[in-house]
C-alpha cells in the first residue's frame, strides 16, 4: 500500500455505470517521512475519508477487494485512515 | 485511476479478434494540477469520450471490468469523463 | 496499452513448458510522438508482427487474455499492428 | 519480489473491515547491494517481521496469496525474512 | 517479460509456508542492448537457471502461471533461459 493525503474531490457525470455512486478522491502520494511525493492517484473512497486526511490506499486488483469496488473498473481504493506511523523509532505522523 | 486528456485516435486493421470493435484512444496523462505529465497510454473508450476531453482511466485487470472489455486483452479503459476536480480547496478544472 | 516498434526476435531453448511454441519479440517502447522511449519489453506475438512494425501491446494479466497466452506465464502480448494514429489533430504515424 | 528493511509500524483505527487484525509495516526498499532505495511501501506482515529486519515482499495480486491476506484489499505482503544473499559471488548481507 | 542476468542466490529460513521449497534468485535487470539496467528483482527459479545466466522473467499475476508458483505469494518467475536475441538486425547476445 502507499500513503497519501486526500487533496480534493472529483466529479464525473458521464461514466461507466458500474462506478455510479462511488466517491472519487484526488490523493497526493506522500513519502514515509511525510513529505509530498509529487505524484497522485484518483482513488475510490472506501472508509469515509475527508480532504486533508492521511490515508492508505491499495492499487491494482487489490483495489477491487472491498464490498463497494468488487467487480468494478477501479484500480485504487482508500482502505484506511492513518492514525500514526513510526520510522526508525521516531513518530513521523500523528493524526 | 489516473487523469488524462484524449489526444487522438488510433487505427489498427490487423489485431487480436477479441479487440475487434473497440475504440482505441491515445490519452496524454495529466497531473493533478492539470499540467501535462509527459507520458501517455492507449486506452479503450468505455464512455464515448472525444478528442480534447479530460478523462479518468483504470489500468491493469481493472480495465477489464466493463461490459466492453471483459475477458479481452485490454489493460487500460476510460471509465469516466471528468466534469471538475478540486485540489487543496481550489477548483483546478471545470469541463 | 503501450506503443512499440518490434526491434528483434529472441530465442530460448530451455524454458517453462507452458511457453513452448510462443514467439518472443523484443519491442522498443515508443512515445505518442513516435520517438523512441528508451525502454523495452519482451512480448509474445499474438498477431504475426514482423521486425520494424509498430505495434500495440497489453501488459499484466491482460496479456493472458488471448487464445495463445491463456493461463501461461506471459506478462506482455502484442495484440495489434498499428496502421495510424493522430495526436492533437495531426497524423503522427502511418504504416 | 523486492527487498526491504522494516522501518516502522503503522496504526489505523478507521479502516476497511476486511483488513482488521492485519499488521501494517512501513518497509524501506533496499537495493541488491543493500543500500537504501529511497522508496517505501506499507506491507502486511505475513511472517512476524520486526523493525530493522531485512525482508522480501510480494506485490499486486500475489500479495493476496497468503492465508491472512486472501480476498483482502492488500497489495503488498512480507512473505519472508531474509537470512543472506549473494551478488556476483560475494555475500552482500547476513542476518 | 523483462531480461535479466542471475546475480546470486537468496536464502530465507523464516517464510510463508507456501513458498517453502522455491529457489529465490537475485536477478539484475538488463537492457535490450545487454547493458545493466541498475535495477533488480528477486525471482523464483522455474527453469534451473544458474548464476551468470541471462534469463527472461514474468512479473505480477503471470508469475503464478507455472506449476511451482501457482497460488503462491510470488510476483516474479524466471520462465526461460535466453539463448540469443537480435536488435535492429544485429545479434546482441549469444549464450
Amino acid at each position: 500500500m502507499q500513503l497519501g493525503r486526500v487533496a480534493g474531490t472529483l466529479v464525473s457525470s458521464r461514466k461507466e455505470p458500474l462506478v455510479e455512486g462511488l466517491t472519487f478522491l484526488v490523493v497526493r502520494q506522500i513519502n514515509a517521512d511525510n513529505t509530498d511525493a509529487n505524484s497522485y492517484v484518483v482513488a475510490v473512497d472506501g472508509v469515509g475519508a475527508g480532504v486533508g486526511e492521511v490515508v492508505m490506499y491499495a492499487s491494482g486488483s487489490s483495489a477491487r477487494q472491498t464490498e463497494r469496488t468488487k467487480d468494478r473498473p477501479c484500480d485504487a481504493v482508500i482502505m484506511a485512515i492513518v492514525d500514526t506511523w513510526e520510522l526508525d523509532g521516531e513518530t513521523v505522523f500523528v493524526k
